[in-house]
């Protein structure tokens, strides 16, 4: 069949490439029947992967390349000596045109350095910031900066909100997201410069924005708002802090099922019910955090996910590519611009 | 008997008050046969509640005040019109020596103000914190500061460390408390200047202090270290984030529970096992916050904490003072101070 979109990989990023990535094109092949796929990395390496999947010869090809980004490669010097490495190759073929997104799974900060190197900043956004999904008690919430920007002013935050409105417009199909801005306090006078001027700034203008106002760090998992902005430090620990709850709770959960014959004879019995708890927590869901705000659509993976995972991420890429994500906030930011709103 | 300790109470403080501090007295009371009690607040609606508990008589005196903070109060506005107000007499009764501790479930702005005010801080402290208990895969964890200070420099978190540090030896039983600064990465490069230089002076400097260096989110919830010291914008929003999604895991498993009749029976059957998941997570067990740095203990329960909870807070205050926590606090930080450390 005919592909209408081509997607990059970065083949070699991430605990257990390039084995988990093409295992993941392989289920996302199933769903997107539609895409195409351009690996970089090692031709050594994929070949004997790709052999094993004849049904994946036609959507698949390999951009070969011996160098790689690592773990622990500083960004910096990702910069100045990875532009053969299979990430920069990657992303370098959005901004040629040859594919509409990028997904990799290979070292955050590098990630982030070369994709704003290669594809540039959109236009009237000063720092792009990184956006993933949450599960809450009413769905799905969108958070960002989960950890691009230690230090945000206001204008960064206000340029987040907009950024993550469009996103789970898209994302997650609703018309008019509710925006929050996440603080200790929902009343005015709470938290830090930045915050209270973002806060002030989006509630008098003219944005077309759905805000809320101030949420507090529960609000994230009671769904309260759709999207919560905050700078990158403190929406990396928040996320981070619940993904550690989660997996206490998780721990104590299964040492009480096995505490006694009787608790697994119940496990047993509230098994099929559990797994649905398992499956809506899946963190390999919510997999797939964009890097809001370039002239490109470029995805991060986590870096220890399974093929699942990198599934999940693949379709957040090609989900984003078919609704001309950044048309869309492009226009959005005009809008505000265009009233008097803040300088960038 | 005679009474060894004397707690002060803002009996007015608190959803439920006077009602839940009562009650909550009337459990403490079991525990803590030698700690009496002053009871700051309106005489009206605290004398039928003791005449109910005769045994209460003992160990309860009542100091009448008509005036109360409101939660709603501006801590600016108490500090200037509250000085009649339950919370102000109780923490006022620790400055003048006839209670060794104060707990108040009101307002936490206002309960710092007043207690910075009129207790003062600790000589070589700067700023006060927020430091309560956070359940963990090995135990529990002291965090702190979890509000009190929004903006934190190098020296603020150092202090936060020593003062933490003095904290979980004291209230966990623990000889050589490791602490952890909280960041969004372990390597040295990360995070905002205020944690990268306190981890400097923490990690060079002679202070008998178990340092473990940078620790992230999920770090928290794993119990990796024994203290966990942020600033108070991020150390709130990291606990409200866990709380939240700690709310959103025991809704899932509710909702799978009862999603059938297999699935109820399988419930029954490990309900005694799941009982004790939820005594370990229960947010009452972890009620009682310190002010720590200052010339007094005042301790903060949640506002819309039960009698049980109430009683952990009073049990928690009881413990600080006769463990001597301050004098151990400022002898730690007369140590830093004599070495060439960071000038308050």
């Amino acid at each position: 069949m005919s592909h209408s979109t081509t997607i990059a990989l970065d083949a070699m990023g991430g605990d257990d490439a390039p084995a988990v990535v093409v295992e993941g094109v392989d289920l996302a092949h199933v769903r997107l029947p539609q895409v195409a796929f351009l690996l970089f990395g090692d031709q050594a390496r994929l070949e004997p992967l790709l052999e094993r999947r004849p049904h994946l010869r036609s959507c698949c090809q390999i951009r070969h390349t011996d160098q790689a980004v690592k773990g622990e490669d500083k960004p910096s010097q990702v910069l100045r000596q990875g532009r053969q490495s299979s990430m920069w190759l990657a992303v370098e073929s959005v901004s040629r045109g040859e594919a509409a997104a990028v997904v990799s799974a290979g070292n955050t900060g590098a990630l982030m350095a070369v994709s704003k190197f290669v594809l540039r900043t959109l236009p009237g956004i000063d720092r792009p910031a990184i956006a993933g999904f949450f599960p809450t008690e009413r769905g799905e919430t969108v958070m960002l900066d989960l950890g691009a920007n230690v230090e945000c002013n206001a204008n960064n935050l206000v340029e987040f909100a907009i950024m993550g409105e469009v996103f789970a417009r898209i994302l997650l199909g609703i018309e008019q997201p509710s925006v929050g801005l996440l603080n200790i306090g929902s009343e005015d006078v709470k938290g830090n410069d930045a915050v209270r001027s973002a806060a002030a700034i989006l509630r008098d203008h003219p944005l077309d924005l759905k805000f809320h106002g101030f949420v507090e760090g529960n609000d994230i998992g009671a769904g309260t708002v759709d999207v919560v902005v905050s700078d990158g430090f403190t929406g990396n620990i928040a996320l981070k802090s619940a993904e550690g709850i989660a997996k206490l709770y998780s721990r104590f959960l299964r040492e009480a099922f096995s505490s006694s014959w009787v608790a697994r004879i119940g496990y047993l019995l509230a098994k099929p019910a559990l797994l649905k708890v398992k499956m809506r927590t899946d963190p390999r869901r919510y997999n797939g955090a964009l890097l809001l705000g370039l002239n490109g659509i470029s995805v991060k993976s986590h870096g220890g996910t399974d093929a699942v995972g990198f599934a999940n991420a693949i379709g957040v890429a090609a989900e984003l590519a078919t609704h001309g994500l950044n048309e869309r906030i492009k226009s959005e930011l005009t809008r505000l611009k265009s009233s008097d709103g803040p300088q960038a």
